[in-house]
């Protein structure tokens, strides 16, 4: 495996964009089609098509979809005691942190007579996706969960595809149970999401639907949102990508298996380096070969490699402006004084400072979500956090004076629009004081 | 015209649902088409498409697409003292409550070693579409154009159609010279959407758009935010609502005129009358008619009343729930008390409290903004903020005893993941220490 190593001052602007561009998501139509097929067969036949495409997809035969409280209760016990002690930690950490995300009510008299506000308000119901192919995601549970819980939601609905006994991973139902997760669903793919997005006789009807998975998940996901009779979903997806940026004060060692931790995500991971140093980018070569071998996803993450890139820059500033041009989901900056170059950090999903944050910490328990803008979605989207389970409902109230000051002004604004019954709006009101 | 009048305790379930159900929206796959030839046409010929395209619709031969500083500066001595003044004060309101909407940083330890931030950004390049077909609007332009400033958005392109002279609305170039927008373009529809979503010789392309419009002009929004190399958009689109909860106390004057201003937005506006008073809304039915004869708009107020509902209700506590579940863009509470019912409101976009508060306040000059959630979406949406002109970067970052702390943690939970690379990325790291 070599990876390609490009001399940044030396592309052309084109040449540049092509270095930073994303490997292309797969769009297929056998996959969208399959995925309107799954989504017509739950919204006709609920629970019975549920069970048909678990049959078909987990090769088990679900006969009660929700797990009780009892097999909750139990996982407890399933679980080794460092195992719970790191979960408990995770969700410690994660709650410390999304505590501190809730936003203040706002009360604001803007003309004397009118009172503005806004109010938060949690959504209702929400579901939570956790996937569980080629590992149980206990992680992405704790992610979702703590901040609906902080948020509010009413009810919270957790999906995870059964194993081929029928069961759920203990992991992730010991992060229901200390979350608060209302109710546990053994269903998983596309007809877990057309499930939350419609609902069955056993699987309560969501309004919003988080979480990572599969292609078929994502593409069910993107169609139920599309859907204004369906749910809304968190962020688009893409797959998974961390840019490092190393100066020579970084070790190979480390900066090899930070790009690596990333790679064994996916074969369409995708990893940067962007570095200062060319002994630094040639030892980094020497060490992703080694460590490579070493890892049993060697082959995922070896396929990744290949669209990934080692850059030479000519400077720390050159790195932090061709990051920003990336916006990448994670950024690790292993350089000497890193926190000095926060302030120009513009498009990251989240930033990863000095040599002894490895993007794990935050994949775990940190404390800030792993739930993150990529594929340049970190222009323009943040990742999770308490508000993407909530929204905002603003109020006004004018008394008789605030309409006598203000009236006037929407009803010139408003003939200037030609908006008449706006106007008249205003006039019955005025007329009658 | 005779609107429908239904007694909500007479009605089965199925007819509640059918009661509230909003009005299709029309999928039209002649309108599709035609968005993805236009949005191509744009990408293939870019400046050469928008003038052939802005012929074609506008009527109009557009040589140079960008308003000139000088046209923006001579849009004040076209416009009336008090359209100004109007203009000014509505600026000055949406300012006043958009700035409290600023999130404060967050900075928190969450395990001693291991410091958690999140950091606000503005989105760098933001387009704002304001639509000019029945009348142009300039209070769109303010309900954008604050909230892009306050974030800190360092490009701001406005796009507005040209009228038949080539010249764009004084009154929008009046709100954009104050508001901070950076660059104006005289182009208008799809083709305005696809030229800031992917860029043409004079129109520079943004990350995200903002703004109503025709159906077009939503196809093209929904359309360029669909493709990962496209932009993201505002709010899902929908036709505009209000729902009215009223007492007693209400004059029925009043309540028929608020859902009159509704109506006359468009043929399939909604308005539905939440009424404790079968006599009013008998007079409610009385005024509306004697209401809608004397508006200029009348056809289409009349037309949206066909989707309208007057509904009895057996108190004000049913009034909420079924409010909640309607989740209306717009709720107007003309009820004695209104404010004490504010508590129990779950789903709405904004809210006007009591007798003195038309709709035309927010939709002008209260302070609130007017772009908010319709069609149910207020269930999971808030209306638009400053907020969605920025984004959030979180970051960590660990000293060695932090990462001494909490490393293990996220090795154990690494391992139950099968991640053994982000195990690796922890290990090489402590090994060191």
């Amino acid at each position: 495996m070599k990876v390609s190593v490009f001399n940044w001052a030396e592309l052309s602007e084109s040449e540049r964009d092509t270095v930073l561009q994303r490997p292309a998501m797969v769009e297929d139509e056998s996959i969208r089609q399959a995925v309107r097929d799954i989504i017509a067969d739950v919204q006709a036949n609920g629970d019975a098509a549920l069970r048909e495409l678990t049959c078909r997809f987990d090769r088990v035969d679900i006969d009660r979809f929700e797990v009780t409280s009892e097999e909750i209760d139990a996982a407890k016990s399933l679980l080794t005691k460092p195992d719970r002690r790191a979960l408990k930690t995770a969700i410690a950490n994660v709650r410390t942190f999304h505590a501190a995300q809730s936003s203040d009510d706002i009360d604001v008299t803007t003309t004397p007579g009118v009172r503005c506000e806004r109010l938060t308000r949690p959504m209702e119901t929400v579901g939570l996706y956790v996937p569980a192919g080629t590992a149980p995601l206990p992680s992405a549970a704790i992610m979702m969960a703590v901040p609906a819980q902080i948020a509010g939601c009413t009810n919270t609905v957790l999906c995870a595809p059964p194993r081929s006994d029928g069961t759920v991973d203990p992991a992730i139902l010991y992060v229901a149970r200390r979350t608060g997760v209302t109710r546990v669903f053994r269903v998983g793919g596309a007809q877990a999401i057309a499930a939350m997005a419609y609902g069955t006789e056993s699987i309560p009807r969501v309004s919003k639907i988080f979480g990572p998975g599969n292609a078929f998940v994502a593409e069910a996901k993107s169609q139920v949102s599309a859907d204004p009779n369906g749910a809304a979903q968190d962020l688009p997806a893409g797959p998974s990508e961390v840019l490092v940026i190393a100066d020579e004060s970084a070790r190979a060692e480390v900066v090899a298996a930070d790009l690596l931790s990333q790679a064994e995500h996916g074969e369409d991971s995708q990893v940067v380096l962007l570095c200062t140093s060319s002994e630094l980018i040639e030892a980094v070569q020497t060490e992703l070969q080694t460590q490579l071998e070493a890892l049993p996803r060697s082959a995922i993450a070896a396929e990744a490699m290949t669209n990934s890139r080692l850059v030479r820059v000519a400077s720390i500033d050159e790195a932090i402006a061709v990051s920003n041009r990336y916006a990448p989901e994670h950024l690790i900056i292993n350089t000497r004084d890193a926190r000095s170059l926060l302030p120009a950090i513009t498009n990251a999903g989240s930033v990863f400072l000095g040599p002894w944050t490895p993007e794990s910490l935050g994949d775990y328990c940190s404390g800030t979500n792993h739930v993150l803008p990529t594929y340049g979605f970190a222009r323009n989207y943040s990742g999770l956090g308490v508000e993407q389970f909530q929204k905002f409902v603003t109020v006004q109230e004018a008394s008789e004076s605030g309409l006598r000051a203000l009236g006037p002004i929407a009803q010139t604004l408003a003939t200037l629009e030609n908006l008449d019954a706006h106007e008249r709006a205003v006039r019955v009101r005025l007329e009658s004081l």
